[in-house]
Order: structure tokens, then C-alpha cells, then sequence
């Protein structure tokens, strides 16, 4: 029983797909997950000139506000509410489509315009026990940016906020910039992520060589499946990132332009140190598989050393053992051995002389008395 | 016999195809697979003012009812006669290649555009018992869509049918949206099926340790066949998709355009997930690989240890098992530990030191008396 | 000697390549290969009116019937003179590296636009024993096709033939459609090949699971490089006929596009299923490889059980075995257990309890007495 | 203990990342490891005609230096203090993005145009005991070159320093060509260091056949690592110089242009040697991995020889090592043979017998008494 | 001692890459390897009237010689000396970096156009033992060819001087033929080289399937590694031949055009038949490997069924070889079989009984009496 390793398998919300509409169900259709939380939704409105904050109640209440400031970010977090979500969609204009990606919480990374309003998803990294994604949708329009979150506590835009009660860039250029910057946060945070699995594969490093060690074959494989959620959640958004960084859009005008580079460099350079670890994983695997052959050799020889020695030598006092009776004498072909004066020592040095050449046997063979690194 | 593992092949009729027709022959021939089912022709005219359904005996019959409705299906199922394939042929003006691309039912994804026509075939999974994929013939033309299924009971289409006569966007769109609808659908089918793999590799996550279940390896090698099979049908059918969104034609206007791209998305989504499946069964069929590694070596272990200390002990006692006689004290030299007071004790004694001595052997060499985990 | 498997070898021919002219030499040598069989000529000329047939001894007579009808194809069987190739180039001002091409039979698949004459190069499949293919090289000029083949008897234009008697498109159509019909009925000619090879891996998916069946490896191989060659011949194929499908050239009038199109879409079907038999072969060879591991595995579990058990038990027997003499009892030390009223019982009893602590040693590490299944 | 193999781990620094600004921080953040040692500030002003050197305290005393020779190189070692780097900005109108990724030392190869400003960043190749990468950055100005080290002592620019001072093309062509020479120098100052590798991998060679030598595959490891981080640091640095090899920038006149295209070739050189040593040590440990298995064959071979000669021979002793009691002759079924008179010369015949059958047989199977290369 | 392979290492020289200059030296450096030959110059000249040779002691003389024929082939064998090498620079007008490349023998293929002068290089396969390449620098110029060989003895161009002297094309048209004609002859010698390889993977595929020959791992090591040193050599040329067969350059007219393709063509062949041979390679490694797990399997059954058949019965055997003394029958329970009647016969019978039920369940496992291929 306590020899199962407790092997932690790869996080199934990460890898299943489950619709909730059958297939040939009406496009957009807004059915939210409904283990989501309930939304709350957080208004901030700014401009250069001050800050406000709100939480409201409904999707009205948030339009409402919408126009106060220069610049309005509704975060919504928790997406249990199919009627909340549609009357965001009725109220500022999202496509039935964009609705139905927001609250199914497993797209691919992606851009898409839809004229009025720049749609863009991306996976937030998680990493409680398990490194696990969630998603981010942000809809950009003339004077306002929503955000929605499947509503996990704990995001990335703490620092967001305190900046833009700070003041300075984010205040003053528009929607473009704020979206920037909350997929700067988003992308940033793959960081420390990546920081646990190098110190993981840096600790396995050490653990490789035990051929013993059963739990290393595991954790590896958690590790080369957790790489692999991460790399499913980089590789589209690498693609929206080289997009938006390269196309010219209304919503980002060209002083936000080298931001997105910037952005896109991070994203590249995630995508590459997954890419390092990929490979770091499967060479420690090989290395952790040559160390198991390695012992299993050296298990054999012994064991063939042992017995081949040993099975001679027993078999010539298998033969001394038998009975064969020499009738006293009147049988004197019965074993005379026996009964000769030096037979016992002649015997042993007979094995004596088998077991030495057996060992100079080994000895030529390399088998034995030879340093470990000749 | 029984121990002959139940192993499932992978479908052979998704991975050979075998052609009707021989080499050199005229291209356009329409010769059915005569094991298919003979065609039934249901017609469902349609327009923002009601729906009418017909079950129609003949090819005439149908092109009689196209025209009454803005709108007209005519879906036909089961391939097994070449007379109607041919007849719907010549009424609707589709192309000899394109029909007998309809009754070769192993066409890989395309979008063919005939002027008049736009023809597409992709292919349905079917998911009995192992994953089968079947031909969806579409084609497109100013007023009407025709699909040839191949006949096997249960298509993805009964919601479309539902929505239909519920009425909405479905009814007021052209054909287009149709088939863009059908097509959707069919692609959406997909979903259910990966989630059956998806708990299929769940389980055998917690199998692949188990090193004597010889089951799981075949397991592992059905699910590879299977995805494999999935993969074929639906690397082409991206593309198919990625041609219909990206480029304009006269068959799907601009407004239908966002759902094709929606529906794109889908495929993507879906061929991600299958080579996230086929990198999870590679590195399952890895982890039990390395498991029975394990396993060897503990077993040859155990086997060494228990050899290497018993061996010289029964060669031990093998010596004082010879019989060589001292003749009363005449022959001294034969086998005085015989006859010493001590001698048993001393004997058992020296086996003793011995195992000990052997016993801290593999001691220091980290076989036995260590922790699993170090 | 019986036990060298009787392995075949991936045909030579397919994978040298030997070139009869030195590095160096003067390009557009014609020096056909001296084993090759002596060319026979025959030709056909058709049009709507009427088909006329003629075997005829030399390409001066072949170039006088040109132009007799509309349409003339002009095949020639044997490539083993190199006069009458070279005048074949005169009469129809065929580019000198053509004929080079043409009579060194290792051309990868590809198609040549020399102004005048269209050359085209593909690889026949045959597949007699083991799978080989052959060189059919085309040149299509503005009322008569020139076909080259290696001749080895039958090719699969014999439906062609027939096709041309029996009247239809291909009498009506221009050069383009006949070289389109010859290279259609060669790349039809993969299908049936390949279906003997999705046999052979159903049966080998059988056999994979028994571990002692050394056959299996071997006709993994020898299935492997007969894929690797089919590979070889399929991929450049797809490129030309990629080229051929897209660029419009003067002997491919717009009617003939579609064919061509239908044609490509044949030979990427092909190149796929080529591709999924090689994973499939892979896929065979791992789980054959797995199952020897099983085997081994299971294989040394029972020595190891056996041995585990019996080793000490015969040790025990061993011990008591030995001669030690209790001199009448004035060496009381010696062997006492021998003389005792229960010895002999509490020794079996003591070796029936190391054994029964051994089998629940095995029964605990899941060795034994677990279903298979566990 | 010793046993433990002395394996060096690959250098944490090139496959780790650790931002020391958190998610969601202000872009352009100038925030420099705390670990890395104060700058120092080098300006060499040089035109044709002549050179001027200082070491200078501040950017100001920099700064003030600039114009006084037609070309001036600033050179910084050494990114602790933020303030320094943030006065160049300022002074040069470095952008702050620029100036984060200058600081950030784990940048990619990268070109970046800020229209006044060509800035570059590369990973420059230090090999004291394992490889390893520092980063430097490239300010390309009108009259300016700016460069940053991390300041790890040693650096390449020694011979460029030289050829200022001695005169020639570097001092005639403007910053582009002293651009050119210092990525030159940076890029070739891979070639030594591959050279190691290359003897490493020549050392390796020799060792691989050595079953035993448990060191091989540790080293093979350790190359590997290596390889992969030279790998990472060359990949991105390729595409950058075919960016500025290709692409018509204001700072690289068209003079400048075939040395750009030769140190790209470089580059490129040098990657394809990355690969080709990345491909053979994966065969190195392919070849050690087929001699551990060899071996351990000729092992298990050796084993089963001795074991399957004397194990049938040992239980015939033990037969004839029964106590059966004759009685004197009463029971005359109990052991007859032992009172025979040849009873004993008839055993070791038997055995002889027997042993002599095993060895045909195994002669037979090839296991004995057959050349090494049979 | 005898015992250690043979094995053949990879050619170092085409492996390593030592740069004579240090990094940061003025590039267009010309410093050849000291231990290369002093050069030889001989200069053809030729036109369609006649043609001269000349041995020419020094670049002017081959320079003076330049404009008597309308074609003039300076060809220079042996780079080791570095005057001569820049003489050749100054009166041709060759670039400094071109230079460079050509006394530095280790250069990929490729084309530079330095608008005067075309300069090519390309790699000669060469072959006495081991498979290496060397440096052919072709400079193209209006009237002249020069070519530089590393002066190994032996070149390809020997038919090429023969077809010269014959006259024919190569003496009407310009440099760009001859050019061709040398490239051509280059890497056509490629072709008996592969053809070689074909050999010895055709005598590998009969050593394979022997598991004891260690002599095929190693020499399937060598075939691996000399691929990648040709496939390393082949790949740039491809490149650059394709840029070649496509773009217009002044040096290759029109009508050289065909003739370069038809070289291009053969380039693609080899890399693709040497891409062939590395995955047979691979193959062949994967048959013996196979191969020898197949021999392990055998030779531990064999192992297990003797000693599982034997071990038990020696332990009988030992039991009744066991002294415990029954005291003449005072104490009855010590070993009374040993004084039953039938005691021998019965205990022999119970031998034979338990041997059979072993052998029996053997034979259920499937172990033994079962043919070979089943």
C-alpha cells in the first residue's frame, strides 16, 4: 500500500474539453460552467486627472459609469451568470460568438476584431500544487477595456491597479496601453512559474542517478506533463502576441507599438525556456534509464561472479558427498578417493586451483580487480 | 488461452482504402461500395415563413421541391446506388469527379470549388466501440444544400433539424449558413469523442505503474491507433476550414464569415487536443516502460542477494558433506574438522561471518537496509 | 543454418544508384543501362473519328504516322538502346537531358518545361515480390505524347488502351488529357500496393504479442523499408503534381485542370496513408518490443521465485547434511540436532515456515497469487 | 561515497530566468542585479587621425567626450548600479525598454530599431570550467557605439582595442563597421570554444565502448546541456544577423553589408556545428547504450553456461548423497547402485554423459566454441 | 586486448573548425593552415580554335596568360601559402573576405556575388578509408575561372581537361558553362561514394540479425557518422544550387540554365539517398537491438527452465542426504523413509513427478515443445 507513489497526474481541467451545448446546438449560445462562482464585477475609472473606484451590482450599473472617465476597466470576475454575460454583450455591443468563448473557459489563445471591439483571450498560469491555466478574456473598445476572469482568487493585476492609482503612462495613453499592460501582467507571470520548474529539474538533476529512487520516474513525467499544459497555453498566445505586435489595429496606435514588442519578446522567450526544460526532462529521463541499465549490469555480474565461482566448487562436494560403498574394500572402485591418505587436502586444493582459475577467468574478462573507471 | 490478450486493432477501414475502380480507368465513375445501404432522400424546404419536410422516393421528386421554399435540404443516406447518385448528378449540374468522390468514402477534407457548386467533404466520427470516422459529402448550391452521409444510423444533425423548425437566424440565412451549420455540428461531434480519450488516459495513468499488467500496453497501443485515426481525418479537414475562412467566396457572404472562423477555431482546438492526447500516451507508454525496468531490477535484486548469500553456505556445508574417511584416525588429513570438539560450532561459526560479511557487502553498495527514496 | 531467418532485403535496385557515366563526362550522355531489354515501339493514333494501331521498328516510322490523326501516343517499352533513343530526340527535338533523364532510370518524380516539350518523370510502382518501382518518363508536345517505360512486363495502361477504343473524353481532349489518363492510372496503380501492406500489418498486428516469434521483427523491417522506398518514389510525386495542379501551362488546358486537381488529391491520399503505415509499423515494433520486455520480466520473476524459495530450504537440508561426529556423543557439540527425538520433524518444520515466509514475502511484494490484471 | 559520479551540472544562470521586477510592474523598469559589480566606464574617441583613451567616472564625463573624435566607443563593464544606466538613457536617448532589457541579462539575440537608436542585444560565449553565456548589449548612435558587459572579467574586444589603435579600415568606416567588428569578434569567440567540445566528444569516443565506465554517460550528459545552452544563445543570434545581413538599415552602409554577411555565415556555421555535435553525442550514447546491453549479455551467457552444465551434475550428487538405508541388504531397492561395483566410475560416466550433452548442445545454439564474429 | 574494437573514428578534420585568427581580428585575414602544400598553378586556356596549357610558376604569370584564349581556367592546388593566395586577390580584383574563405578549408557551400566576381564554394567528397570532404573555391570572372583545391592528389576533374582538349560545348560557351561543368563533375563524384555505402548497408543487413557480432554496432556507428559529415557537406550545396538554378545571374546566361537544374537535381537525388541511408541506418540499429533482447530472452528462458526443473529436485535429494541419526529405531521419527522398503524408488518417483508437473507447466506457459514461430 505504501509503495503506490503518490504520482500527482497532470491537471484534467487542463487537457478535457467539455462542451456544455450538443453538437448542431445554435452558435453563441452563453452557458456558463455552473461551478463558476457568481460574477463581481470591479469598475475603475481614470484619467489623468483622478481615480475612481466601484463595485457595482449589474451590467448596467457599469455602463452607466462608462464616459465619466477618459478610460474605464470593468474586471468581472467569476463567470456563473449566463444572464450577466449576455446583458455585458447586449449593452457594449460583443459579438454572440466572443460571449460564448468567454464563459467556455478552454480557447486557445486568439485575436479577434470585430470592429468595433478587439477581442482577445489568453490563459492565465495558476500554480497552486499543480501548474494549471485559467482563462483571461479582454474586450477593448473606444474608451473602456472588460476583462473577464473565471474568478480563482488571486490575479496578476494588483500591481495594475496600484499603478494606476500611481499615475503616469498608464493614465495618460489610452485603452490600448491598459490592455498592454494587463497582458504584460498575464505573460510576466509565467515567470515565477517557470523559476519552480527549473529549481525542480535542478533538484532531479541530483536525483537521476539513484536508479533506486522509484519517484523520480514520476515526478519527471509531471514534470513533462505540466510542461506540456504550458506549452498548449504559450504557443497560440506567442502567435496572438507576433499579430498584434506586427498588424497594425485601431485600438493600439504606433506609441504602444514597441510595448507589444517588447511583450512578444517575453512571450518568445517563455516559449524557449519551455522548450529547454522539454528537453533538460527528457535527457534526465534517458540519464535516469542509463543509471537503471548500469546498476542492472552490475546487479548480474555480481551475481554471475558468485555463482560461477561457487556452482563448480559445490558440485565437487556434491560428488565427495555420495555414498558409494566400497564394500570395505571388496568395491574399490567405489570412490577410492575416500579412503586415500591425502584425500580430503587434495580436494580442497582442487578447488582451490578451480575457483583461482575461474577468478584469473573473470580477471581477463575485466570483470574483476579492475578500477571502476578503466 | 486465456491469457491471449483481448486486444482491439485499430479500425482497418479507416486506414485502407480500397478503390472500385481499377488503375487506368475512366475518372467519374460513380460505383458505390455495394455493402452500403441504398440511398433515402429526405427534403426539408425552408424559409423565414415555415418548414416543410418530405421523405422523397427519387432524385426527380427532390428536385421538384426545390424553389417552393427560399431554401431546400435534401439529405441522403447510404451510398449503395449508383442510378440515384448519378440522377442527382445531372439534375443539380455536380461534378463527375465530385460524385465519385461521394461514393469513394475515404476522401481526406477538401473544399473543391466548381463554379456553380462548392463542394465539401469532411469526415464524422463514430464512436460505437472504437473511434471510426464516415464521409460527409456537401454541396452547395444557389438555393439549396444536398449531404450524402453514409447511412450508418445517427448523424449530429437532429438539433440542426430542431432548430429549423424552431426557427431563428438559421432560417432567415442563406445556405451558407447552412452549411456552415452542418458543417459546425459535425466538427462539434468531435468533442464528446476526445473526452472519452481523455478518461481513457486518466485511467491508464494509474494503470501504467502497475509493472505485470500486461494490459495496459495494449491499451495504450489501441489508444495511439485510434488517435492516429483522428488525426488523419482531421489535419486535412484544419486546412479545409482554414481555406473557407480566410478566403471570399460567392457561397458564404461576409456575415457568415465570423461563425466560419468560430468554427476554425474549433478544429485547431481539436487537433491540439489530439496531439496533446499522442504526447500523454507517448509518455504513459515511457512511464510503464520504466516501471518494468524497475521491476526487473528489483527482481534480479532480490534474486542476487538471496543467490549471493546462500550459495557459499551450501558450498560450505557441501565440504562437511563429503564422506572422506579418516579411517579410524589413520588417514588424519581427512577431514579433522570432523572430528574436533568444536567443529559443528565453528562450523556454524564461520557461515555465520560469512553471511555477515556478505550482508554488509551489499550494505555498502546501497542494496538492502536503505530507504526506497534514497 | 535453419535458424538464419529468412529475411528479405529492401530491393537494391531501388535505393543505388549507379550512374554509367563518369564524374566529369560531357552531360546529356544517352548510355541506357546494358540489361535492359531492347526497346519495342508502338503506336497509337486516335481521334474522334477513329483509332489506329501500329507496332512499328524504328521512331523514323513512329514521327510518319504522327499527324495522320488529331492525337498520337507513342509508348515505348525497353530502354536498352541507346540509337534509338537519341533519335527519338532528333525527330522530336527532345532536350538532350531529357534523354540523359529518361534512359538513367533513378529520376526522382518531376516535370521539366522545356518551351516545346513538356517533360514529366514519375515512378511506377510494381510490386512482384517485394515493392520496386520503375521509371516512366513522359514528354508531351503539341499532337503527340512519347511514353517511356523500363519494360518490365505489364503496366497499367492497359484500361487506357481500351479506353481509347471505346471512344469517349479521351479522343476529344488534347494531349493534355492523355498524359493526364497515363498518370492518373500510374498513381491509381499505389492503391492496390498499398493494400497488400495494410493486410500485411493486420497480420503482424497479431503477431506483435508473442514475444518468441523472431519473424516479427524481421517483417517489421522489411515492411519499414519497403515504406521508406514507396516514400522515396511518392514525395517528389506530389510536389510535381502540386505544380502540374496550380501553374497553368499550354498542354493542361483549363478543362483538364480539375483532373489534374483530382489527381494531386489521389496522391496526397497516398503519401498519408504511406505516412500512417509507417507509424502504424513504428507503433508494432514498440509494443513486439514491449511485450519481449513483459516476457522477460515475467520469465525472471519465476526463476527468481523458485530460486528464493528453494535456495535456503536447501541450505537447510545442507547443513544437516554434513558429517560432523558426535564421537559416540563424547563430542556433544557436534550436530546434537541429529540425535534428537524430534529432529528430524522440527526441521522440515522449520523449512516449511522459511518457505511459507518467503511465499508471503513474494505475496506482499505482488509477486504472486495477484490476478493478472492487478 | 566516492562512488558518487562528480557530474557538473548545466550553469542554472542560462536556463533560468528570474525577473526582479514582479508581474503587472511598470514596463521599462531599470532594476539591476544586486549581485553584478559597480560599471566601469571606458571611452575610446578615435578617427583616422588618431586614438584617444580614458577611463571615465560618470555618463556625463562620457557624454562630454562625444564629438571630440569622428567615432567614439563607449564601453561599460559591469550593470549594478541603476542610476548609471539610467543617466546614459538619458544622455543618449537610449529607450527605456532598451535599457530594462540592458539590465535583464537573460535576453535573446535581438535587433531592435528605435529609429535614432540601432540597439542589439547577444549572448556573448565565457568557458572557465562550463559553458556559459553573458549578455551583451550594442547602442549603435550616429557617432556613438555604446556597449554593455556584465562584467565578468575577460571579454573579447582585446584585439579590436588593438587593431583602433594600429589603424586601418576601423578607423575610416563609421560606427556600422565598429558594430560589425565587435559582434565579429563576439560571434568567432564561439569557435574555440567549440573546439573543446569537439575534443570532449573525440575523448568520448574512446569511452563509450567501456560498459563499466559509468563516467560516459555523465559526460555525455553534461555535453548535452551544454550544447542545448549554446544552442539557445545561437539560435535567436542567427536570425537576428540574417535580419542585418538582409535588411537596408541607416547605421550599416552598403560597404558594411558582405562583412555582415560574413559574420553570418559565421553564425550559421557555427550553429549547423551545434547540431552536428548535438546529433553525435545522442549516437555516443546510442553506442554506449548497445555496449551495456552487449554486455550484459555475454554476462547472462556466461551465467547460464556454468549454471546449466553443473546444476543437472550436482543433483545426480545429491541423488547418490541419500542416506536410503539397504538394511544390509533387506531392502535391496534402496540405492542399489551405491554397492555395485562400478557404481561410482558408471556416476562419473553418467556425468560425463551429461555435461558432454549440454556443451553440444550449446555449441549447437552458437553459445560456445563459435569466433567472436560468427 | 584483442578484444577491443576496431572501431574507426569520424573524420576529425570535417568535424572541427580551427580558426587560425583569433576572435576580434580585422576580417579578409588570408592565413592559410601551415600544414597544407605550397601551390601549383596550371592555366588553360581555350577557345573554340585551339587550347594551350601552361604550369605557371606565380599569379602574375597565370595573370599575363589571361585574354590570349577567349576562356582562360586558372586552376591552383594547395592553399598553404598565403602571398600567393593574396597575389591571386590583387590581380583579379577577389574580394579580401572571399580570400579569407578560401584558405580556410572548412566553409559551408555557398554563392557570394561580389558583383564583379562570382565566388562559389562547394565541398569535394574524397574517400581513400574514411569519408571526407575538402574545399573547392570557385571565382568566376568575365573571362576567366580560377579554381582552388586543397591539393589533396586525385580530383574530379580529369574528363573535364579531356573534354576541353576534345572540344565540343565546353569550348564555345563562357565561364558560366565551365563553371557548371566543374560543379557538375563535383558532385557527381558524390555518386560512387554513396554507391559504397549501399554496399556496406546491404553487408550490415546480413551481420544485423547475428547479436553476438560486436563488430556491426560499431560499424553502423561509423556509416551514421560519415552520413552526417556528407549530409553536413550536401545540404548548403543544395541551397545553393537551387539559388543558382533560379536566379539570373550575368555569369550564367539562358542557355546555361537547364544545365544547372539538371545540377540541382542531382544534388536533391544524393541528399535525399543519403537521407535514405541514414534512416535505414537507424533501422538497422533497431533489427540489432532487437536482436540482442531477442538472444537475452533465449538465454534466461533456457536459464530459468533448467534451474527451475533442477533446484527443486535437488532439494530433495538434500533432504534425504540430511544424518539425522533414528538412533536404531529409538528415535522413529528421524527419517524413517530412509528405512522404508520402497523409500529409494518412491522418493526417486516423486522426482520424477514433480519434474514432469514443471516441464507440464512449462509447456502451458508457452516455453518449451512450441515451435519456433509460434
Amino acid at each position: 500500500m505504501s509503495r503506490k507513489p503518490r504520482r500527482q497526474k497532470p491537471s484534467r481541467r487542463d487537457i478535457t474539453i467539455h462542451r456544455r451545448t450538443p453538437p448542431g446546438a445554435s452558435p453563441g449560445q452563453v452557458i456558463p460552467d455552473p461551478s463558476q462562482p457568481k460574477p463581481t464585477i470591479h469598475v475603475t475609472g481614470f484619467d489623468e486627472a483622478g481615480v475612481t473606484d466601484h463595485d457595482v451590482p449589474d451590467p448596467a450599473a457599469a455602463r452607466a459609469l462608462v464616459g465619466r472617465h477618459a478610460l474605464t476597466w470593468i474586471n468581472v470576475e467569476g463567470l456563473g451568470d449566463a444572464k450577466t454575460i449576455e446583458r455585458f454583450g447586449e449593452l457594449f455591443h460583443l459579438h454572440r460568438l466572443a460571449l460564448e468563448d468567454t464563459v467556455n473557459v478552454h480557447q486557445r489563445a486568439k485575436v479577434e476584431d470585430y470592429d468595433e471591439v478587439l477581442f482577445i483571450v489568453m490563459r492565465m498560469v495558476t500554480c497552486p500544487d499543480r501548474c494549471a491555466t485559467e482563462q483571461l478574456s479582454i474586450f477593448i473598445g473606444p474608451n473602456w477595456v472588460i476583462t473577464f476572469q473565471e474568478g480563482t482568487p488571486g490575479d496578476p493585476f494588483d500591481r495594475i491597479r496600484a499603478r494606476i492609482r500611481e499615475g503616469g503612462r498608464i493614465r495618460q495613453l489610452g485603452t490600448g496601453y491598459l490592455a498592454y499592460a494587463l497582458m504584460d501582467a498575464t505573460i510576466d507571470a509565467y515567470y515565477p512559474v517557470l523559476e519552480v520548474y527549473a529549481e525542480r529539474l535542478d533538484e532531479l538533476e541530483d536525483l537521476v542517478v539513484q536508479p533506486r529512487n522509484t519517484r523520480v520516474i514520476d515526478d519527471l513525467h509531471a514534470v513533462k506533463a505540466d510542461l506540456l499544459i504550458l506549452r498548449r497555453a504559450l504557443w497560440p498566445l506567442r502567435d496572438a502576441m507576433a499579430m498584434l505586435a506586427r498588424e497594425e489595429t485601431t485600438r493600439f496606435p504606433p506609441e504602444v507599438r514597441p510595448y507589444l514588442r517588447d511583450c512578444y519578446d517575453h512571450v518568445v522567450q517563455i516559449v524557449e525556456l519551455v522548450e529547454t526544460y522539454r528537453e533538460l526532462t527528457a535527457d534526465l529521463r534517458d540519464l535516469h534509464m542509463s543509471s537503471i541499465s548500469n546498476r542492472l549490469n552490475e546487479t548480474i555480474r555480481v551475481l554471475t561472479i558468485i555463482s560461477t565461482i561457487f556452482i563448480p566448487l559445490t558440485f565437487i562436494a556434491g560428488i565427495y558427498g555420495m555414498n558409494f560403498d566400497n564394500g570395505g574394500g571388496t568395491r574399490p572402485l567405489n570412490m577410492p578417493e575416500l579412503y586415500w591418505y591425502w584425500g580430503y587436502p587434495a580436494c580442497l586444493a582442487g578447488m582451490a586451483i578451480t575457483a583461482a582459475l575461474l577468478v584469473y577467468y573473470f580477471y581477463r574478462q575485466g570483470w574483476i580487480f579492475t578500477g571502476r573507471s578503466a
